[in-house]
């Protein structure tokens, strides 16, 4: 991704191997500062993960792959390592599949910088066919909106909602992007508008609840990520879509869903089967750790919701394209 | 309104007149401060009424009447300030109704104080009218949804979608309010759970992305206000009440919006002639005069957004309640 920096453009991912280091962009001082940081052990990696210096499901991976090298190259204990980075978080699973993957590799005696950079880079190359299918989808003049950060700060780099975007603008074409703040942590206002600052595309923030006001003034195309895609086609993502989904609906607007066929989750047949995780009602209360609702009352912070397949026209995969009535082809 | 202060639990209104000024609740301090505030001359109040320390449609209409009083009261020009107070916000309807009907008031050689207190508790007497019609749609054990403010600080006491609940709580039921924060100022956070709060019904606080989620779940009922309904039931109320107009169709829940019969405007056809006001997008880019907005991304502020009439199930109004079809009743 292009990141504009005081000493000029510089090409950066979200997390990368130099010099026998991790380097990563700190996710928590953006927008605000581009602060770079580098840990040479893999115990600082798996504090990174654990303290959100790096988010997002594959950019994790990316990063636990890197700290399975460090620990290797270091000639520390691979069963030790790979168990105290696992432990980063607990329910990421592409933070789990990547030291596995890792271990396997160190295991058969691959080098740890190729296997890990190889890790990284199979994720950018799923991004990278994401936006060649998608940017199609996206004409001259088009009025795009997106939410929360489906980006490459979320997936080493390209991202995967913005993939198309990036595709289209290398492509020559101009457009407009919406993007909806996500509350309550923020992140289409924090980091989507950001790599869209960086990258030159025109857009703008919009409050969550001006979505459907834009959609009705006309929007061409919507296009999210997903966390995670079942048997029918129902899936999950940010807070926040399914208000966009079912708008669009209404508005006949095509709403589309960006995302690698690892988020496809083929054990769940529909998205009754998905649980959604509650976060800490602070995040909606309080700022800074500043309060800004009543004292008393309490607040309700899911973090996902499941948006049904009859609402989506079509899932942008590193494969093609598919109608929720595609997905088998997808499983085969 | 109840508000529990450190000295007791007061009966207050949003604004009211005494020893020849205007006092106002600062709605721009709660939840965190209950702060009162005083005017001597109706260019106070109208800048009063263009900074948000008082809103809501009825609150500024009341607001508005007694600032032609402290003009009438200071041998003031009449035309001029109607002039000055009729642009302080260019949406309210009641803003230009109270204004006209006090020039009509004072034309008649009407007291300006009787006159303006008249105003202030006729809408009083409507809001309780509302609450009596509306009080028979909650049911014991039902969940309601609203949005933005239509409470006792936006109408000088009761409410407007507020009026049904504290009615039914009177009555005795049983009830659970989703209060949807209302970004970008946070008007459902700050105003509506503070009042709920007050009151002692039970609520929870929702980003507003997260409506269409607890739709999703069983919500029985959704009741808003309305700053401007036009001939055919289009009607305007704060930004993000599309999208759960939307949402509410798609769930097959009921849509009520509830507002005196000043909020009709009979001037104009179809929600296509109201002019939606944009306010600075630093309301979005910034909390406190901190900038939480990548640098050179702009932002979209519009603060209302028009539903169409066919996603309304019925008006509340101190007349009763009419379908959007019923609304030439409205007109007789």
């Amino acid at each position: 991704m292009k990141v504009n920096c005081l000493s000029g453009t510089k090409d950066l991912k979200a997390v990368w191997y130099e010099d026998k280091k991790v380097f990563m962009i700190d996710q928590r001082k953006l927008p605000g500062n581009i602060k770079f940081v580098t840990f040479d052990n893999y115990k600082e990696v798996a504090k990174a993960i654990r303290n959100m210096t790096v988010r997002g499901a594959p950019s994790i991976g990316a990063a636990a792959a890197y700290g399975m090298c460090l620990a290797a190259e270091a000639g520390e204990n691979i069963a030790t390592a790979a168990e105290v980075i696992k432990s980063a978080r607990p329910t990421a699973n592409d933070l789990f599949y990547a030291v596995d993957s890792m271990t396997d590799s160190l295991e058969k005696g691959e080098d740890p910088v190729a296997a890990s950079n190889a890790y990284a880079q199979s994720m950018i190359d799923k991004c990278l066919a994401i936006g060649k299918f998608g940017e199609g989808l996206i004409k001259n003049g088009s009025e795009i909106m997106t939410h929360c950060n489906a980006g490459a700060l979320a997936t080493v780099d390209v991202g995967t909602a913005l993939a198309p975007m990036r595709a289209a603008r290398d492509a020559g074409k101009d457009f407009f992007v919406y993007v909806s703040e996500t509350r309550p942590r923020l992140q289409g206002m924090q980091l989507t508008a950001w790599e869209l600052m960086q990258e030159g595309i025109e857009h703008a923030i919009i409050p969550d609840g001006a979505s459907a006001h834009y959609m009705s003034k006309g929007v061409d195309l919507i296009i999210t990520g997903a966390d995670r895609i079942v048997s029918n086609g129902d899936f999950a993502n940010k807070i926040g879509t399914l208000d966009k989904a079912i708008s669009a609906k209404y508005y006949n607007i095509p709403f589309y869903v960006a995302a690698p066929i690892s988020t496809f989750d083929f054990s769940a047949d529909t998205g009754e089967e998905i649980v959604i995780e509650h976060r800490d009602e602070r995040e909606v209360t309080e700022v800074n750790g500043y309060r800004i609702a009543p004292v008393g009352s309490k607040a309700l912070n899911p973090a996902f919701d499941v948006t049904p397949a009859n609402l989506v026209k079509g899932f942008i995969t590193e494969k093609g394209i598919f109608t929720p009535d595609e997905i088998s082809k997808v499983m085969e």
